[in-house]
């Protein structure tokens, strides 16, 4: 049975959401809620789209792919409504919606304006209220992603923690990479193929066996001599702060 | 003109170049040189090798692929010999080679046992004491690789310290996200998809701009937040020191 869809939100999240489900036989996406007609202008070209909260259509489910803080708000326009009304953030509780039948549709990646994702690989975590809910939100969630799967509020927000270890620390440290080639006339080109395998490399192997480098191998004379070569306070004390926490993992080993 | 070459080391590194020149059509792998025979093992099913320091043929470059702290040693024994004797450290002067003509050739990327890597696309650093030699080892690196740049030892420690954050730091950091998963009964594949777009995005964004999260948001109560699910001292103080970096980076544009 096909299932009716509404997404509010016209942001990174919600344009991926849509393109992934405009290409899902199963899914009808029967209107984009906004606030702007600006950011409309992508979708209304395929679907019907609306910046009046009142004029929200009947659906199955409803999709809040908005800012975390605005997820409430947005909730209560949609309380009066039948369906089932779900959030999309790894952080918020499914509290956050003010409706009665409520779920969390979470899709844990990283969303760039441009960039095409390919949903199937994405895991989805899913959580409802009801089993009957839970059900629905499976088989929506099925119907884009090969990794669907059920976790509570708790779990979330430790993977979206761990999601920012994983992504938001670690670009961070891209960008000190980048720095580090730049200071010495050097393109930042020449680490991409390291950061790559980098990646590649835990697809298979843990992190714990993947790790190299002067930390690991409690070579305080490397380590010297790289806290001698950086320059901003900044990166010092990560060096360090790093270092410790790598050496204190092997340290056993040693 | 062919190029003959002996490899010093049994190693990781020199496992992985062995097989790329294998394939090169201008370049001679006419012995390797190792400590073991057992370490030989996989060598001599191709070509000559020797575990005698004393019986080292003659050929036009010798490539050390030793822990950087042999390099000395190892060189001490190709110091009667003609050819042009490099070592492969990202961290080591030039001058670590005792011999008369001198170089370095070092690939930027991290190579693990078993897994292949496509050296074509592996940015190989080469300095040398003098012109010619220099010319010769970029000729060697362009067997392999297409992205052969001369750099001088100064900018090569400073790579190879951004090397240190692009890769031994952020695996460190993917490890931290496989800890926080496996505390919550979910499985580090979780993190997968996320970890390859992460290091996919800055291919062709710039690390400054594919930064998202709470710190770049300046968002200081998701930053509590998450302080407040982290158990482990070395995870909070991480994440207040990454977080506090990055916020520096952005509070201009807040």
């Amino acid at each position: 049975m096909m299932m009716d869809i509404v997404i509010l939100g016209t942001g990174n999240l919600a344009h991926h959401l849509f393109d992934a489900f405009m290409t899902a036989k199963e899914v009808s996406i029967i209107q984009v809620v906004g606030r702007s007609q600006q950011g409309l202008e992508y979708f209304k070209r395929y679907v019907d789209v609306t910046c009046d909260y009142n004029a929200i259509t009947e659906a199955d489910i409803y999709i809040i792919a908005v800012k975390d803080d605005s997820i409430g708000q947005v909730s209560q326009h949609l309380s009066s409504l039948q369906g089932l009304v779900v959030h999309t953030s790894g952080a918020k509780d499914m509290d956050a919606i003010v409706s009665y039948d409520k779920g969390v549709f979470y899709p844990l990646q990283t969303f760039t304006q441009g960039r095409p994702v390919d949903f199937k690989e994405i895991p989805i975590c899913v959580e409802a209220e009801n089993q009957e809910s839970l059900k629905q939100l499976k088989k929506l969630a099925s119907t884009i992603s090969q990794h669907v799967q059920e976790i509570n509020s708790d779990q979330r927000k430790k993977l979206h923690l761990a999601a920012v270890f994983a992504n938001n620390f670690t670009n961070y440290l891209y960008g000190v990479g980048e720095n580090l080639c730049v200071s010495e006339g050097l393109s930042f080109d020449m680490l991409k193929p390291l950061i790559r395998e980098t990646a590649e490399k835990v697809q298979s192997l843990t992190p714990f066996l993947a790790q190299t480098g002067p930390a690991k191998r409690g070579d305080q004379k490397s380590m010297q001599a790289h806290l001698d070569l950086l320059t901003k306070e900044d990166h010092k004390k990560l060096y360090i702060q790093l270092s410790e926490s790598i050496q204190k993992v092997y340290e056993k080993e040693l």
